[in-house]
């Protein structure tokens, strides 16, 4: 195995995937650190809006590292300034590998690109570059800063991990999500692990609205909320002809919450980011500009109905979540 | 993301994996090595029995990495000798992890232990301890030469990576291989990339016996050789009651191959590392005492047959193969 900037790009790459939609509406971002020596310190992702960026909390934990009895504030934005202020030089000379260019903006958190410059690396390598957006020029003015910057490294799996970001930014991006046995079956009870629908309902809190299948609704009478990680209950999209629903199922009950019951995948359309969760039947009816699928694979076997469809998707990264295996795989 | 010596044993683990069965009769293992800055040099696994053991590669290429003008011998042998004569002290103080304890024998190439101590690491971490074998001894004879040495780092992972190797030892290992599209269906054409095909082929090389349904053998007239990377056709375990077939069916036209048609599965057991490519119905007669799995999932969907069975494996470990995704799984 060759161990150059490819390798550490990938290890941020991996670590960024974990988060994937969970960042709404950010870009999924990891970024790792290598000290002076070539010593990896610290890999880090962002987790989700309003936290810390990848830069920050790669810098962070590279800093602990090196003197584990720093105590950081919490608050991004202090902790940017406490960075700052505190770096010691520690990180002089460092490596940077950061999936996507750092921000060059003052939004909820300050640019990361200063943070960068103010530790001074030796050099920052970075994935996709930001395009046509109020964050870029972080690159440049890294550069302008004495730092030495190559861009473009996994430029298309950088790219790739974007690409939600992007679409958000335009308007809507949506994804099928499917639980299935090793050997393909979706019903008959839980599928997947704890741990996968503890991010089943992690998305959830993130995503404007899910939609699901009207026969779903009245023969699982599911809720739809993401009470297992105490969060937000999305808006619910009903795919169905029939609009006549016993309005005791969970999911009415929830407050404050819009239903829409239609079979106008343009409704669904209209939210700016949309979970289908699909069973055996609404996989079949699923809309041709949902691109996405995120697939939960148990590793038991079971007896039940299996999805019979065509359909040619690419696995663009896969991992793993307790005993389940899952991926993200993009239509070819 | 925690970096410490489990990190590296995994990225060790992970390497070794990629290799599990095609190191026939011999363990899987993998080895990282950290220059005495904690820098990464290198990454590698051994491949094949009779090549470079873990250690041995692993060596060489941080030594390839620290001089990239060095040209090394391609026989182990020559390999283990002339880095012990060539290293000049370009790894003294270097981290070493071994998924597995080094050798102590001189086998078919010279001792790890030996060369491990002519480099003068600093410390060197051990996943797994060779026990009760010729080979064993490595850890006592690097802590002798006066080299740090910490066993036991993800030991549970490490000691799984050597089942194979244990049951080899023991007399019999077998898995069950299944190849499925996205959504499990197993028949109708070609399933899994030319990538996962050939490595089945490479895995057809090493095996003694590759055990098929009889009805397999009928409807496909399969070959099962290992044409794809022009290595060695295995013996032919046949399951069927029906002991009449077609002698015009590829299989038997290989030149010096046994063939065995039974319903008897001892007489499989017998084997000393066997594989049984299963289908839909073959899957459902497995024998009991085969309790891994080699399961090869592709990224696109089809219409056809899945396997309907009830059966709890814990997925132990899984890889990319260009669009596929291949994974080990044990049965619980």
């Amino acid at each position: 195995m060759v161990i150059d900037s490819n390798f550490y790009m990938s290890l941020a790459l991996n670590e960024a995937w974990r988060y994937q939609g969970l960042t709404y509406p950010n870009p999924a971002v990891g970024a790792l650190v290598l000290d002076r020596n070539g010593q990896i310190l610290s890999i880090a992702a962002h987790k989700e809006a309003n936290c810390a960026h990848a830069e920050l909390l790669a810098v962070k934990e590279a800093l602990l590292k090196l003197n584990p009895t720093l105590i950081f504030p919490k608050d991004p934005n202090r902790l940017h300034k406490f960075i700052i202020d505190n770096h010691n030089n520690l990180l002089k000379d460092s490596t940077i590998f950061v999936t996507l260019e750092p921000c060059n903006h003052q939004g909820k958190t300050p640019p990361c690109s200063k943070l960068l410059s103010s530790i001074k690396p030796k050099r920052v390598y970075i994935g996709s570059l930001e395009k046509n957006n109020i964050a870029s020029g972080g690159a440049e003015y890294l550069k302008k800063e004495g730092i030495e910057v190559v861009s473009g490294v996994l430029k298309k799996e950088c790219d790739l991990l974007i690409e939600p970001f992007l679409s958000w930014r335009e308007g809507h991006f949506s994804f099928i999500k499917v639980a299935m046995s090793a050997n393909g079956v979706l019903d008959g009870g839980v599928i997947s692990s704890k741990e996968s629908r503890e991010l089943v309902h992690a998305l959830r809190d993130k995503i404007t609205t899910l939609a699901i299948g009207g026969n779903s609704v009245r023969i699982d009478r599911p809720t739809l909320d993401a009470r297992m990680i105490y969060g937000r209950a999305p808006e619910v999209f009903i795919y169905s002809r029939q609009k006549e629903f016993d309005k005791n199922i969970a999911l009415f009950g929830v407050k404050n919450r819009k239903v829409t019951i239609s079979s106008n995948w343009d409704e669904f359309k209209s939210s700016n980011f949309g979970m289908i969760e699909a069973g055996v039947n609404l996989f079949n009816n699923c809309p041709s500009f949902t691109k996405w699928l995120l697939l939960f694979k148990s590793s038991k076997f079971k007896i039940g109905k299996t999805i019979q469809a065509t359909k040619d998707y690419k696995l663009v990264w896969q991992g793993r979540n307790s005993e389940d295996s899952f991926g993200w795989y993009v239509k070819e």
